[in-house]
């Protein structure tokens, strides 16, 4: 049982601003204190963006003398309210905004350092510069910061391929609840001294400690890209074909869209080429990234050949440019936006192993329409089974009429995911979101050692209070 | 501080084997109490190798009430003391041997789950079966088991392109030291709900839980493959041709292989070809594993024509038929017999950053000369920055002469490995063997993590005592 946290009282923020050079405080705007589904508003004594891991360090023991609560934020872009907190004492809000510098580039290494607060796209542009690849990519990636993403373990469009941002770290510093610096940043691809502490780190979602930089890996650059959306009977159909795909090498994403999605894009109005004249029930985005002197038309088109023949897949549009490659791509990034626009009652990051992604499919759609008239947009990164399964209203009616059974809604679906052996936030993460369903859901004994480690490295509970794991 | 262990004496011996099945007590032979590089010898109350997870809970449970030492054992190859117990009170070696079961093969989700003591040659056997690649490969792999493997977070010739043994589990079950099970065995490929226990036993040699099953992933079976020895000018080149052969694509192994190697398979009398009529200083050994419809011969030609024109490579021999692959090979995987034969006076197993390996090969090479007329032979996997850095005798005198050389000369290469940024111990681990080095050069703040981890997860310090941190 944690002590209570104090609050950042006028008195002691005044005490920690004189032991911190002038600038390091910011103003405490709604930038800072908002999320961006709205959900919550956060409340903070003092918003800090300190200029090195000295200063971090400097602020975290300062708050670990004093009992005070440290919520780290990154880019803000969290959609489980890890980087807001909304009640209790008053924090100490802590953005890495300023340590944003890529320190290194180690391109005959595959290796980048950058600070915490480093932007995605900037790492991803200073990789390409060096002729290299950093394959994390997700819809925030220009205002995403390496610090949160790491944290959460980010997901994104590349995870097939290249795995999630913890497969794609090599090293860690970290400032950790005492305030003690823990340096980390190896650029070694095995080393075997001791327990995982970086990828404890990685996932905790600021719980534990506060990455300040990292040693991050990169990757040759695919010399030749190609694109591809081929129609398919059914997800468990998609799901043969990315086997085929697999065996030919060099898939970078595959990408699950419904019928469905394609017609909340043309429902939203937005300005994206559909694929097919009449929307398909349900088709895949291929993307592959080959070396040289490959040739990724003849492989689509082969994989057509074999779709087809397998009659799994009926029809397919090749991109044959780069343009009509974002064109292509278009169509899977901007379902967010017409999902927004259609307005979801309940929306849900899940994953499944492969072969449960159709049966949980057949039961969950049957489960939710007996309760409510709702229409699913489930859509993707199916070659992780991953889904972003959401819930909306029928044509023409709000999502406010459906407010009431939202919970309900969204049970049916964790239970659902649940009993296949899936997870009910497959990239996301916890946050302060879904701190009941890891209790509902989570295995004992795990989360028994999630709070003994908890406990253990942060006895005061003052990292990130209330996120991933109940204060008690 | 840690109360002090308990013997098992016969009278706890006999009550915790009236609580299990008849038969799970084993001999206290020599096949559990030695080591293969036969520097301990241990002790044991019991040897027990229960049938079943619920088993392995009740023996973990009994010894937690009672304060006993456990030391989980596989298939005994470690290679630094970490399933040897030589001192102390009187613990039970707890061997997982029964629970070899490939328990499913989702061939489809590319995942598979094995009993931690499955044999990895079982499972690489079984995942053929299913015309899929379980990767880990390495020279134990014909005693080794999955439990002891994830454990020690192995290594071996694949991890270029696969990953080491952590990259390869999805999931795991094990038993903790309160005797608690945690049910992990996801098929998930992407599970944001808390704290990485997974990735925390990985690694943990045992002295945070036993791991009793895991989920592994399998992987489309290259359906082409090549390999090819080149030399190379010095390691620098050779890492310039490694950069050349990845953005190639296919690479499952480069291995860099020194002359000295190559001498002293002569000098050992192995019946081994050399690849070369007059051993160079030093040659890779490049592995090709392609999809169908790829030529590997093609790529290596061009491989080796483009090192040649960059002037990095001078000879080379392709092989054209399994059988010379088998060869090729076997110039790799024999040095480890030919080192034995001559006899190391000090063995490393090491890991630098890529750029890194030159500027330190050299500094060792001058500071270790000076010490001692040493041969050395470094050797191993060139990709992962992973040398196998071994010192001999001079030909024709004897390791013992160099006996009391053999600290001072380990020591040269550990500071000098820690002062490039490297690792004392790439793929071995900590065991009981490197526990200084790891107090020497592990980050302060990391080891008192580590510590706090320790006594929050296993308060009485049962599990393998004394393994990877010292036991005060």
């Amino acid at each position: 049982m944690a002590e209570p946290l104090a609050d950042l009282t006028p008195g002691l923020a005044a005490d920690l601003l004189s032991r911190l050079p002038p600038g390091t405080a910011r103003d405490r705007g709604p930038a800072y204190l908002t999320e961006p589904r709205g959900m919550w508003r956060g409340r903070a004594g003092l918003v800090l963006a300190p200029a090195d891991t000295d200063e971090v360090a400097r602020i975290v023991g300062f708050a670990a003398r004093h009992r005070i609560g440290i919520v780290p934020w990154g880019g803000g872009t969290g959609l489980v309210g890890g980087q807001v907190l909304a009640e209790g004492a008053l924090p100490i809000l802590l953005s890495l905004e300023r340590m944003n510098a890529i320190r290194a580039v180690h391109a005959d290494e595959n290796v980048l350092i950058a600070g915490a607060g480093a932007i995605l796209a900037d790492v991803q542009a200073a990789a390409a510069q060096a002729d290299r690849l950093f394959p994390l990519s997700l819809a925030s990636e220009g205002s995403a910061r390496i610090g949160g993403l790491l944290s959460t373990n980010a997901g994104g469009v590349n995870v097939l391929r290249y795995g999630n941002a913890r497969d794609l770290c090599l090293g860690v510093e970290a400032v950790l609840p005492d305030g003690s610096v823990m340096y980390g940043l190896r650029r070694l691809r095995k080393d075997n001294t001791g327990y995982d502490i970086r990828n404890l780190l990685i996932g905790a979602e600021g719980t534990l400690g506060i990455v300040t930089a990292a040693s991050l890996r990169l990757f040759p650059r695919p010399a030749v890209r190609g694109t591809a959306i081929l129609t398919v009977r059914d997800p468990a159909a998609a799901l043969t074909l990315l086997g085929m795909a697999q065996a030919g090498g060099g898939v970078s994403a595959f990408e699950l869209i419904s019928g469905q999605g394609l017609r909340f894009l043309a429902e939203a109005g937005l300005a994206v080429r559909q694929p097919f004249a009449d929307p398909p029930d349900w088709c895949v985005l291929v993307d592959l990234g080959l070396p040289a002197g490959d040739d990724a038309m003849t492989r689509l088109e082969a994989l057509f050949a074999a779709g087809a023949e397998a009659g799994l897949a009926d029809d397919g549009v090749i991109a044959s440019s780069e343009a009509q490659r974002a064109e292509l791509w278009a169509v899977r990034e901007r379902i967010p936006e017409a999902n927004r626009h259609v307005g979801a009652i309940a929306s849900n990051d899940i994953s499944l192993p492969l072969s449960e992604i159709a049966p949980f499919m057949d039961r969950a759609g049957t489960a939710l329409t007996a309760i409510a008239p709702v229409r699913i947009n489930a859509f993707g990164h199916l070659g992780d089974g991953n889904l972003h399964y959401n819930l909306f209203p029928p044509k023409g009616r709000a999502k406010a009429e459906f407010a009431d059974l939202a919970d309900d809604l969204r049970r049916v679906v964790d239970d659902l995911v649940h009993d296949h052996g899936g997870s009910f936030s497959a990239e996301h993460g916890v946050g302060r979101l879904k701190v009941a369903q890891l209790e509902r859901y989570g295995d004992p004994a795990r989360l028994a050692a999630m709070r003994a480690i908890k406990a253990a490295l942060d006895p005061r509970g003052i990292m990130n209070p209330g996120a991933v794991l109940r204060r008690v």
